[in-house]
């Protein structure tokens, strides 16, 4: 596969595993996709699909995921404690490999314009897809909540990219959109000073003067009397795990702390890694093309 | 592809492309074989394949190898700067996912019997498939070269594992054998001190009381107006590439000397720098499986 496109759906279903796996089987016999993961979280109500394809594949696999989500979700019955708007979410589309950004823009309104055209839903284009800056951050759109969406989508800034100026019955609204990779990253302090952790999370982060593409939060981990600095990465090519683990040292021995730890949660691009490798043994000349494995992906 | 294994077998013809391309295209027109690299030395007058593939794959590699240099190349006629002693001089066998090197022993066992079996070419199992210590290193084995190889044949230490008791008349010997993935991996220092990279070489190196699979050369970068110590990792698992550049500069900050670089020559595996990645970022429960075009080598 020389284009690597991943997308992570997200769907308001968590509790009926039966309904999540025929979704999920969906998606699974689209041709040209490989389903990696799908998570259900039932305090959520609401699980993530990962699947990968080139673009071909990418448009099968979200042709199936609605396919099977818009009969089988039903949002006047749905609760849960995350918000949502849609029965299939949000649709984030992310280059990985042998692609860029802008294709993938280019490839989140198609498939957009394919979604609203085909199931009358509203659709907003979001992230690097966003036509509007209002429209580029997602918990400004999914404010309302399906429940509010009628009513939210009267306002001429909330007119959708696609399809009706209504929402979907039972299938509320979704936001599709490209943007970079995201990894959820996490770097554990010897110490149960959570303001200590707050500090740090302020010092990284792009709201408190820190790395442009870091948003962190501290965070209690009751079980090992320690605090963590819970990060999300949303571009690792410009704020590399690297330079955010050593500034997160840096500040943390500053005040005698030591980084017991980090840890990357779900999947991560090998690129975010070799980096970090490339970075610590000064590597000069490397290219992912040295590596066995990313050269076994290419055609 | 669940199961990965390298072959990286040396032939003896590195100045006629004609030749090590027809070579090179029966490799690569094998049933399941991804060639990935094809390197020629003029002045050695030999060539080294880059081959991957499954248990299957790689039998079958090897044995459109062996169908295409043994009526090529014919040793009689050849000379070049490598110490040689067949037409294929040596197949490397390599484990890289979803197997082991013993299985990759068993497989270069059966392999080597075919070879000898089809070809009528003594064969030599080696490094980890060698059946005595005297046969595991290569160069032991190639010592007399293809023109010394009758005569050193007759003494029963020599007698091959498989085949005739008698170099083939063209083609030679050939050692075939299991080992670990090797890594070219230089590490460059801001001196022109030839003497202080040899006396890191030997700090490092298994023979001078350093790691146990690394072994080390200084050498002159004459353009650079700097030295190098110039590293074969043979076990990168168990010697790993981060442990050996900490030691590097370690030794060499000791006498005032910077690390400027390191740099990897050719191919490596993936795991070769997670491995350096996890140690520097200090992951915690990290798994190859997280990396996402890992993920996708998977059936």
């Amino acid at each position: 596969m020389r284009t690597v496109i991943e997308c992570v759906p997200n769907i308001s279903e968590g509790r009926d595993p039966r309904v999540v796996s025929e979704i999920a089987e969906g998606v699974r016999g689209a041709p040209g996709v490989r389903l990696l993961d799908v998570s259900s979280d039932p305090s959520h109500n609401r699980s993530v699909l990962t699947f990968v394809g080139d673009e071909d594949g990418v448009r099968e696999g979200v042709r199936a995921l609605f396919a099977a989500a818009i009969p089988r979700i039903d949002l006047t019955r749905h609760s849960g404690e995350h918000p949502r708007m849609g029965a299939v979410d949000v649709v984030p589309i992310i280059p990985i490999r042998g692609t860029t950004l802008d294709r993938c823009v280019a490839l989140s309104r198609e498939i957009g314009a394919e979604i609203a055209d085909r199931h009358r839903v509203p659709v907003y284009l979001y992230e690097d897809s966003a036509t509007s800056e209002r429209h580029r951050n997602l918990a400004e759109i999914r404010k309302g909540q399906f429940e509010g969406f009628a009513e939210k989508m009267k306002a001429p800034e909330w007119k959708p990219d696609f399809g009706p100026d209504a929402p979907h019955p039972t299938a509320g609204a979704v936001a599709v959109g490209a943007r970079a990779p995201l990894i959820a990253y996490n770097i554990n302090l010897g110490t149960r000073d959570l303001a200590g952790a707050d500090r740090i999370a302020k010092a990284i982060r792009h709201l408190g003067g820190g790395f442009r593409y870091v948003k962190a939060l501290p965070v209690v981990l009751a079980d090992r009397g320690q605090v963590q600095v819970s990060i999300n990465m949303t571009n690792y090519r410009k704020s590399p795990l690297h330079r955010v683990f050593e500034c997160v040292r840096s500040e943390a021995e500053r005040h005698g702390v030591p980084v017991v730890g980090s840890e990357i949660v779900g999947l991560c691009p090998a690129e975010a890694l070799l980096l970090a490798a490339e970075h610590y043994l000064r590597l000069e000349k490397f290219s992912a093309e040295q590596v066995l494995e990313l050269r076994l992906l290419e055609e």
